[in-house]
């Protein structure tokens, strides 16, 4: 099963590179220069390319991104503290970037003949975004079997779907992925903010998985206060 | 009805975009540059959306375009001749260019609040083209939905996907749409050469709609020959 993987340099993403190169064919791994005002994640991207013996493509959609304007990712507005669930991380979204991203992935991977896309959408996600949702994941695969009848046939793997990102990180202590050597903060400081959505996600998901953490935080107590914070929510 | 309409600057996109300036809200064109060997056409999407008072943004995906490597319209490839039915056209086929465009536009048209993407698939294009096919449209609204959940709800509006040609070549007519002001040639020359796919299929049209053809062939005969040459494969 040759696969191509979607990395952006993240916990997830990083962990799946892994996970595919341990039971399939990785074929490589693309990431996407959307215009995001820290480029850090991308070069955990490479460093996983470089561990993990295969090319990796940075595609620049950053003209797209352009358009697609008012999404706190891509615009000078201030990145919110706090967990997740919390409403104010909705200006985090950039419209329909999932739908953008895996549309040319789908293309590049009928371009090589590998059999399938790997994304690392996961179940924490599905509240707040909806292109991470299993509803979506499954439209777009129906939708790319119309696209590419009769020239190529292309599977989107997304097992981490339906799971909660601890799980994921179980995953990548098991396969021994370097978590070091992955970054999920929305901010581009030396180290992880410890207070953005991501950062109190990740520190969170490491914590219910029982796995050591290695990342450093700037503020590694913040996640607790947040999480407390949504639940009462 | 705001539409935000996709336009290439050929026959089929220009006609559109007068059809929905004329029948609805008209918000913008866009225009992909995903590394075609010539620019000519997206000066004629330019030259539509001045006449019709409209933004108009071209959306550089050349970096995409050079991932989705073997196709005839962005490598180094000779552009055949002939009718488009023929399975030597097949090689014109940008891996899921259709999906990627039709992706981005929605980003955009979710971003500036737009009600609907418009574009200019038809009916000629089924057999060739899978991501032209009306089950791929369909897939491909019902994945937006998904994909824009609680944050978007933008239509796909597609009139001509299952009309012939030569019914847009009659509503340009009807639209008083300038068809000397559109480009369909895949080769780059002064005028259009008369012998490719795309221009043989738009000399037709004009023909079996019994509208006047303003285009300057450098070839203006070749097309008839290459329509017979289909009808007896």
């Amino acid at each position: 099963m040759k696969t191509l993987v979607i990395c952006s340099g993240g916990l997830d993403s990083v962990t799946l590179a892994h996970k595919v190169a341990a039971e399939a064919e990785l074929t490589r791994l693309i990431s996407f220069d959307y215009g995001q005002r820290h480029k850090k994640e991308l070069d955990y991207a490479r460093r996983c390319a470089e561990r993990l013996g295969v090319p990796h493509n940075v595609i620049d959609i950053a003209n797209v991104g352009a358009l697609l304007s008012g999404s706190a990712l891509t615009d000078d507005v201030d990145v919110p503290d706090g967990h997740y669930e919390e409403e104010t991380m909705k200006v985090t979204v950039v419209p329909n970037r999932n739908a953008i991203m895996l549309a040319i992935a789908f293309g590049a991977a009928a371009a090589e003949n590998a059999d399938a896309v790997a994304a690392a959408v996961h179940g924490g996600d599905h509240f707040i975004y909806p292109d991470c949702r299993p509803a979506f994941i499954d439209s777009f695969e129906e939708m790319q079997r119309h696209a590419l009848d009769g020239y190529a046939a292309v599977k989107l793997y997304t097992p981490f779907v339906h799971l909660p990102k601890s799980d994921i990180a179980a995953e990548g202590s098991r396969l021994k992925v370097p978590f070091e050597e992955t970054w999920s903060c929305y901010k581009g400081y030396e180290h992880h903010c410890g207070r953005c959505g991501t950062c109190v996600e990740r520190r969170e998901a490491f914590h219910v998985a029982n796995v050591e953490d290695p990342t450093i935080y700037q503020d590694p107590d913040y996640w607790l206060e947040a999480v407390e914070k949504a639940k009462g929510a």
